[in-house]
């Protein structure tokens, strides 16, 4: 017999997490919904728990050598709050888990926490716990948030109908560009030394890649006007790929405008500068952090007023059927090309 | 100005975890114990729910040269639930995030997860979550464990008063003796890979280290003899080290009996063999994951007869006499020299 080696890479990151957990089931009445989408949900009294948990690698999520420790310990928290916002809940807890080489003195740790302190204090959570150890080489970490939500305002990802509305949040593409000014000024630095970074004319971009934000006012804004989504996630992997999740655990199909996907003016530009469509970079870039969720039509005039929420599209009932609608009428299935960390090495 | 660099190896984990967090508050109603116990206590309805964490590193905390990879899984699921054993709680929900290097197949991973569902069967916990991506080298696995109990059955290690009597369940340095076996063998292979490893007469110890069990018996009999331990622990970096926890964190001594500490008959032959004190490795071993913990006077008798349960020793009133009272009647402080994976580097 033989024994073929398969590669992870073959499978891709959901591939893997499909084929490792499917012989996982939950046993214990508090385990209410475990992996599969934002966050998990634990039975905890008149509440339930959200539970999400997120790794950064150094190497593979980030370059030290442009981005700051301060902003990557903002950032480690950011992205994690955003889970729980995902499931419209609210974050309290969060548990560090840091591995670092000796590279790394006790002020450059010191920053990190500084950025992580920031990030408890805007998003109002508790750090409760961690890990520290050292590592062989570079730095991890580690968080796992926790939040909370009455079972009935809970946002899955699998609770969308036809002809509900497609809302997303903000602007994107703006990370993902971010990254490439960020990309090349290394790249000029490290052929001239001498040159100076010229990243002034992108921070908003530059600002989205190294210091996104959760969009916790949204789960507020969405309280106070007495909505609660029929499902939601956030953007981390790029639009196309999160429409397609939404499509998936539903089971209805996506219909999305090319002339309503919110792309910031310096994105656009920028965009064009790399030679990329400003809308593809919105679709598969990724790492923008909005909530993407969906509404039922009668909800459509509670918040259509806000400034900072765009409907972009609508559900119906053919769920193999994703499709963008271009500028000149013409369908374009969906396609998810987001990050995908196990194809990029 | 001179800004001199600190290197992290000065503090030690325990003085780093200290340094970093003593900025940080709690702010929510609902983070009712943070950083500083075996876990976290958060309110949730009628019962409290327990938080830890904990991350293992490739080439720090395991060798994959002669760890399998399945008791590797089985053993950082174990180690998590330890420390919700260690609060008198129960064990509920894990998530497991992994990084890997290119040179894990899909084959090693679902090894690694066998490990972790055998551990999850084993203590009835769910798998509900995770984080999988790559690294750019080694293994990284870390691990949040959440768990319950109602909040007066919650043992801290702040409660132990004097007159209170110590316990600790099974026996103790046979994992580090576990370690010492498997470290020689290598070395042995290293030198001649035609010798064949020689760890049968040392099954129990190697057993210990690699696929040590987390007590949640202990929980389930000190309940059944309405037994609340006034303080808590579990033995993860050497006896000495954490009962120097109890006497810090409760404000109190500690006095043991040198011929009261529980040493297995085949560590104490193999301590001999390796020319080491089998006490000492008891006292300073760590990763034997028993329970260390102080019961009233008047519960003594409650449990005397249970035969995994060893009484060593009292608390008293002076909280920095903490001592060993050795065959000969002599007092030897009790130090903690515990493993410190910064200092191992």
């Amino acid at each position: 017999m033989s024994e073929k080696r398969h590669e992870i890479d073959e499978l891709g990151e959901f591939g893997l997490i499909n084929r490792i957990t499917k012989n996982f089931t939950l046993t214990n009445s508090t385990s209410l919904t475990g992996i599969g989408d934002d966050a998990a949900v634990i039975a905890a009294g008149n509440d339930n728990l959200l539970v999400s948990t997120d790794m950064l690698i150094e190497g593979i999520h980030f370059d030290l050598s442009y981005v700051p420790l301060q902003h990557l310990g903002y950032k480690a928290i950011a992205v994690n709050v955003s889970d729980i916002a995902a499931m419209n809940g609210k974050a309290e807890q969060v548990t560090v888990s840091l591995a670092l080489s000796n590279r790394f003195s006790l002020e450059a740790v010191e920053t990190l926490y500084n950025g992580i302190k920031a990030a408890c204090e805007n998003y109002k959570v508790d750090l409760i716990g961690g890990d520290t150890t050292s590592s062989v080489s570079g730095l991890v970490i580690s968080v796992t948030v926790i939040g909370r939500a009455p079972a009935e305002k809970i946002a899955y990802r699998s609770g969308a109908k036809a002809n509900d509305i497609i809302c997303v949040t903000g602007d994107l593409g703006a990370a993902f560009l971010g990254l490439q000014v960020l990309e090349r000024e290394k790249q000029v630095f490290l052929a001239d030394p001498n040159m100076q970074p010229n990243i002034e004319k992108y921070n908003y971009l530059v600002g989205r890649q190294l210091k996104p934000e959760a969009r916790t006012d949204i789960v507020f804004d969405l309280e106070d006007a007495k909505v609660i989504p029929t499902s939601m996630i956030d953007v981390s992997d790029g639009l196309a790929s999160e429409l397609l999740h939404l499509s998936n655990h539903s089971g209805v199909g996506v219909r999305i405008y090319e002339d309503k996907v919110p792309v910031d003016h310096q994105a656009y530009e920028t965009a064009i500068e790399f030679n990329l469509d400003p809308v593809t970079c919105a679709l598969n870039g990724g790492e923008d952090y909005e909530l993407l969720f969906t509404i039922r039509k009668e909800d459509q005039e509670k918040i259509n007023k806000h400034p900072d929420i765009h409907m972009i599209g609508y559900m119906h009932d053919r769920k193999s059927e994703n499709v963008m609608i271009t500028k000149q009428n013409n369908f374009v299935p969906l396609k998810a090309q987001g990050w995908n960390h196990f194809k990029e090495n």
